[in-house]
């Protein structure tokens, strides 16, 4: 019925290879099936200015799209001099659910970017981004333990990050393009490795939804994050 | 408890007055406590490029932010030359959220902008608006079926927004700036009058959140929606 | 005679509410007609680079028009990238005007901004956002004063502005939007309570003037200017 | 006691050399003492958009400054990705100066555009611009009309500009940058040949100024006036 | 006596892989020792307006590095808001090197347009974006004629570029980032596989050359261009 | 044979004037042909951030065009917001070949800016460009060494360029317009006094080109480099 053939709950094949950037603190490419995006983290040692002397740091993240990602190419966003609306919105939601993972004190006043760049997209390149974003940023938070530069890990838990939707009338895990240009409500499921949920994004342009509809796609999330879970530790 | 001294399930005095802008199509000043926001409805005839041919129009938002709306001015965004992040986010969401509502094929070819600038901000900016801003797009089209632009209402209904999160480790309606600055997590709720929802946004910079909260908080918005309705219904 | 059946030297009525954005150091809205201008003076404890090590302060200002302030939507500025060039005109006039009545060694080096916004533009809203922005720049002057933040007042007297010209051949005082995009010659007049002149800008698209005819025009703006600081007066 | 020992009716020794930008359909390097502004004009078949099927044409104008006109090197605004609020100023100036003497019905649905670029600045540089744009618009017209283009002279005599102001006290004509960095008030005086005015711009940055100084300045005008239109008559 | 222990006119290990974006007409990554280029070709159905009913169609080029593609994190052009001159000589340099083998007349009026993106940096990467940028071309060309879209090959030949300077005195082939930061003269040749030249640029910021040493620089040249004709046959 | 009746290796009639932009530690017009290029140099008595500390200074160049010194008028870079490539692209050559003759330890920690704007443009005007700066650059080299800012003289030797291309099928020197416009391949060649090459730049956009067909254009290149140092001399 969908149209991969999968099953309502089923994610697409996940894989992440790491040490893709060989400059980067850590890096990684997410593949969720056709969907591949190329995740990098950068250490710099200093704050942003409104940490300063707060003993605090910042994670923060960047998402750029390819131009021919896609099925027609789309704008280069450095030749139209700015970028739209959907990547602020995309970059800020890594920013924010990322953090949600960090102990900034721990941390110090330094900066981790994560640049999130498709190659490829297919839908849940946002979710994808989070997913292979965390692995880079564990990467890097690894390298600066060996180092000596941190003495407490600054990363508590994994993040992860699914969309589901209604595809059909039926709720659906893990939508490909396809399903996702055809979605009534779509929304993005980020969790971390205890449960808890550290964003939900649900929105209706096509079609409004109840609340029981909400929590089946809740029950829906909880699945695809464990399997993405899995991926992030068989990376590592 | 809270700084206001607000149960946690009270609203702030909502008031709307219409007409503000002569100009405009359809108009209003929402005031959610402190918060002031001046909605406007222009109508232009003429739908945006991607819907030409579809029988099909449009409704978009654009948000905005007084420099001294805030407790210290805000840099103007026409002199940075740019849209913040937040901004294009808000605006984004405003847009999809009064969409929600809007038969588009019974709108026709036209496009409705819907104008949003805060005068003054107290928390709760973004719901304010999408309140206020319906309030203008219902009067904008009561104009258009009197003067038989139209035959059919494309409004199915309202839309109101609400935002809830946790202050204290408690879960409260309708955070304003003290309390937002302060807030674990932080969500915007946007219903429709037959009880579904449109959009749910929950986020958690500070505090990760369970299931069991997320719906708290839905029980807390859907209070609040009842409320700004009643007051979108008095408006009119 | 005039379209709206004022006298040649007739005001329209002008109000000033103070108070309005309650985070300014100062604020008024002053309605012209059906102009009106939401002003704020915003205080900043550093003077611009220039002014470094000099004991003086700076007064500057900003103007924007809201998008649906007139007849058909404008593009909102901060959406297009740049302010235009009768944006950047007029608020440069407006900071202009209000540094002839500013003592900036009193000042000390602090910088106030004035915010103009345009709510509702009728005609003459640069005129309303001088007269309007000095009650804004006074407000805060006061509030520093009562702080003990200023020992001298810094502010030497009132400034208000006016606009006259020529419509249907004869001088009127303050056109209005009807008579401002028929009129031949159309200036503005900055004066002081001491009757001194602060700026004088007259232009002629349509028409070419004599001495004479400036001479009438400042005759007006005379009578125009003294109703103005009486109205400056009231609202204090 | 004028710093370049002028009296204080005597103007700085005026030429006007034209052919300097062989593409043009007209130019010329005007040179106002050390200032030097090289002015073409340059012709387009069609008129802008708002002026679509009105049979009217338009005249516009363009400032620039050389990055090394002045003392210290200014930056180029080119590099810097945005015109200054001054050039904006200026430039909206002169266009608005020279279609003063412009019969835009005459000139049919086409578009001249003055480049006003600045070799040299020693102050007047904006009335050096109006003074030789005009003599640039002129052998525009000039060359339509002999090559048939036109059948009526759409130019209706000269027009220039002088700027005027107070210099330690007393009233003087064509202040150069020594004067005009010291300088009160300082003004800038549009006329045409007919002794009608154009355009009266007066400001009062450092000291406001009386109805009898404004005269004093309008009658130093007129007399330079006369000396610029005797040097465009000299270079046609 | 080269850092990587190659011989004078060695090249790095290159390889090509084809079909990386599956949604482009061609694509490619290209490897030349570390450095990574990732190249796609895009068809547009629509030739740029200067080629309006000219019967020719264009190929042009855009270049970008992702932001950790080098040892330290360079800043993201896209939220800079600008292309650096880096960015847009290269891109440039691509566009006119690519055209060289292609007829115009027989790609009609279409565009094709190579994107590089540059995903690990290790020197050369323009010369490896141009030679990637050759395959993703011809694939695209390939896809056209088996469409039926084309009926005559546009694409004559192979074109491929090399870089070539002076490391510690000596002339070699294939500058890496370590020998292209310490080199005196550096240059970048292109050639076709018919041993014409289509473009020779030589900078020498450091050291001067003779015209002896330049032809030194080009018979290293021909070597490594016959190396990448080989990978790119391979690769088809 | 030639458009313009010269010789295969004739060059068109040069002339140096210097001291054109007063203001300047050194400037002047240099006409070549009927390209005429304003060039002037500006010391800054402080490096770019990236030599602090080095004890090295840092030459830089800057280009324009006047809107109107081309048969067409092109668009004023400062009113459209940015930089074209081709802008970037020649002051990047022209600050690398300069940079080329200065000992930048003997310049000391300063920065000398080359601003080279054309007012008439009938080819070649970066070859005019690179030639007038070094007469720009030597001025003010030479009015630092008399103020006694240098002890060492940091320019060694001279730098002129010169363009060489195939028209008509044959390598002529010194390219005009006409030439320009319909040349196969075209070159640009920048050389000291003793005879070493600076830059190489050779492109074929028309028509790919043989190892001894560049050959050819090094040998006009060299003598017109010769006549250009001879104009060098003659202005100094």
């Amino acid at each position: 019925m969908r149209p991969s053939g999968r099953k309502l709950d089923e994610m697409r094949p996940v894989t992440i290879e790491t040490g893709i950037q060989r400059h980067a603190e850590g890096s990684c490419l997410i593949r969720l099936g056709k969907t591949e995006v190329l995740c990098s983290a950068s250490l710099e040692e200093r704050a942003p200015p409104f940490l300063k002397n707060t003993g605090q740091g910042w994670v923060t993240a960047e998402y750029g799209m390819l131009p021919r990602a896609t099925t027609t190419r789309n704008r280069r966003e450095a030749a139209a001099g700015k970028q739209t609306g959907r990547t602020t919105e995309i970059q800020r939601l890594i920013g924010r659910s990322l953090r949600a993972c960090v102990d900034r004190q721990a941390l110090g006043e330094r900066q981790i970017t994560i640049d999130c760049d498709v190659i490829n997209a297919d839908g849940g390149t946002r979710c994808a981004a989070i997913t292979g974003g965390w692995v880079a940023l564990r990467l890097a938070a690894n390298r600066m333990l060996k180092a000596g530069l941190l003495t407490t890990d600054p990363i508590m838990g994994h993040v992860a990050a699914v969309s589901c939707g209604f595809f059909a009338g039926q709720a659906v895990l893990d939508l490909d393009y396809a399903e996702d240009s055809e979605a009534g409500a779509d929304g993005n499921f980020v969790m971390r490795d205890d449960n808890r949920l550290v964003e939900v994004q649900l929105s209706a342009e096509g079609a409004v939804f109840s609340r029981e509809q909400l929590s089946n796609l809740l029950d829906l999330a909880q699945g695809g994050i464990d399997h993405l879970i899995a991926a992030q530790r068989a990376a590592l």
